[in-house]
């Protein structure tokens, strides 16, 4: 099974490279470049791994689907790296600072327009679960921004943020997968929340990386996500057991130093533990799944995410 | 009839302001900020027209399809207005202008999701026909940033650019509106087509009115998508009346020597006989529509296009 899964994300990747074929060189190049840079395509294993817990047998029938899902998430990274100034991704140079802002944007607009044209043949259940989803990203990656500008952000923010932002995709993933194997009402409800629980501990473990981690196995620099209010649920926590004072005046790397500072005030163990408790909600949500080796495999996801470096 | 469609104009706006409703205040508002500064709706007029042209009479079961066809609109010109460094979009601060631009980039992206999520419940015909001119919508943008980046542009280009960018979408909205009508295919494709030359001869206008347009009737600078290569045919046109040598060097400000050399060298006039011909061959499709009051409007919306001041 884990072979059919590994399959259907090869095919993912390459129905992606298809889908943004187009006449317009420039768009063409700049969607391969951040397409093949790779990525973990977590959010495809999700849609894939959902349907055959809800009983389906048919992976190749789902790509298409896994595909858009990995595509929004991907268009996002586009504009998100614009509005972060952020160097680079996965492991190659950023969009914008390749092409520039203009064409970045353009690109990530393209992107999403292939979203929509790859679930335009599905019906209005999985599209009416795909756009909500959507919303809700942006909804998300706004609350980020303005708590960015802001320079404060509050755990019920933060977790507002992260539900939007990142729990909406792979919830919906996760449904749409099980729909397509016509999963009971239950199950699909089950799995989505399997989905939405393993989106946040997602969520959380990267921001922690973007603390603890080593850029080089990231594929990013660490420290952006401070800039940019995401990782400051971390600042948040780290509040408690430093000065309080955050970054100090004239410092020459505010964002060192705080990162120094969350480093040693356990910060990071707060946010860690906050992830299990997530985890420990998404394997909830499976219990009300038929077993089968692929809510095993679903359950080892969850290990996955939270043991994981990059 | 008129006053039907003037009705199904007043729901669009209603519906508009509704869809954007979310509980991130800055959304909302930069989104009915855009929405409610106007705009001649006439997207939806066509949507509606052509659905009356294919025989329906039910003009308020299409409301949703046209407010998403001027959603695209709307979204494209918050975009657009980034890229172009617009400072004002129908008599107001443009988005970017008011909130910055990473919440334009966000808006044009949040009202991009709300056209999907409102295109959600119609079936996959519709669907396939909406996301195609977004597609196509995108790589006209892109390749008039192509165009004003590389400082050059012939007519095809100007051509292609203009039938994916504003075209694609008048056609889109005239197919679907006859579609939902239960319309033949003949009434459809003849309708699609009519709306593809009408876009093609209202952005000609557009580019013209760019150059002899009185600003405070515009709502908008002048001159600025002669920076941008849209109005680039006109430059085209005017080479072969001008010197040729384009903005001079040293000029203070070399568009408005360049607006002024366009007005002088007949290239407005040439412009304005090719959307007369569009308009002729938008008036030949109509052709193959069985005459009715709407097709009568339909007919009129051509000589609007062709004589507008704004």
């Amino acid at each position: 099974m884990l072979l059919q899964v590994d399959e259907g994300i090869a095919s993912v990747d390459q129905l992606l490279d298809r889908v943004v074929h187009t006449d317009v060189g420039l768009l063409q190049e700049s969607s391969l470049h951040i397409i093949r840079a790779g990525g973990k395509r977590l959010r495809p294993r999700v849609v894939f791994l959902s349907h055959l817990a809800a009983g389906g047998n048919d992976i190749s029938s789902v790509v298409p689907l896994a595909a858009a899902v990995e595509l929004v998430h991907t268009a996002t990274l586009v504009h998100d790296d614009i509005n972060d100034h952020s160097p680079t991704r996965r492991g190659r140079v950023a969009v914008h600072a390749r092409w520039g802002r203009t064409f970045a944007l353009l690109t990530g607009d393209y992107l999403f327009t292939k979203v929509y044209e790859m679930m335009a043949p599905y019906g209005p259940e999985f599209n009416v679960t795909m756009a909500d989803a959507c919303v809700k990203l942006v909804e998300g990656e706004t609350l980020q921004a303005a708590a960015a500008k802001a320079g404060a952000i509050d755990q019920p923010t933060y977790k507002r943020i992260v539900t939007l932002k990142t729990a909406s995709l792979f919830r919906a993933g996760a449904i749409m997968g099980a729909q397509l194997a016509n999963g009971s009402e239950k199950v699909v409800e089950a799995l989505g929340n399997f989905g939405k629980y393993l989106g946040v501990a997602f969520q959380i473990v990267d921001d922690v990386l973007d603390v603890i981690g080593d850029p080089d196995t990231l594929g990013k620099p660490v420290g952006n996500d401070m800039n940019q209010g995401s990782g400051a649920i971390l600042a948040q926590n780290g509040r408690k057991y430093t000065d309080g004072s955050g970054p100090g005046d004239g410092e020459a790397d505010p964002i060192a130093t705080m990162m120094a500072q969350l480093k040693e005030s356990g910060a990071v163990e707060i946010a860690l533990i906050e992830a299990r408790e997530m985890a420990s909600k998404a394997l909830a949500g499976l219990k009300n799944v038929p077993e089968s080796p692929a809510t095993e495999e679903l359950a080892s996801l969850v290990d996955q995410v939270l043991e994981r470096q990059n």
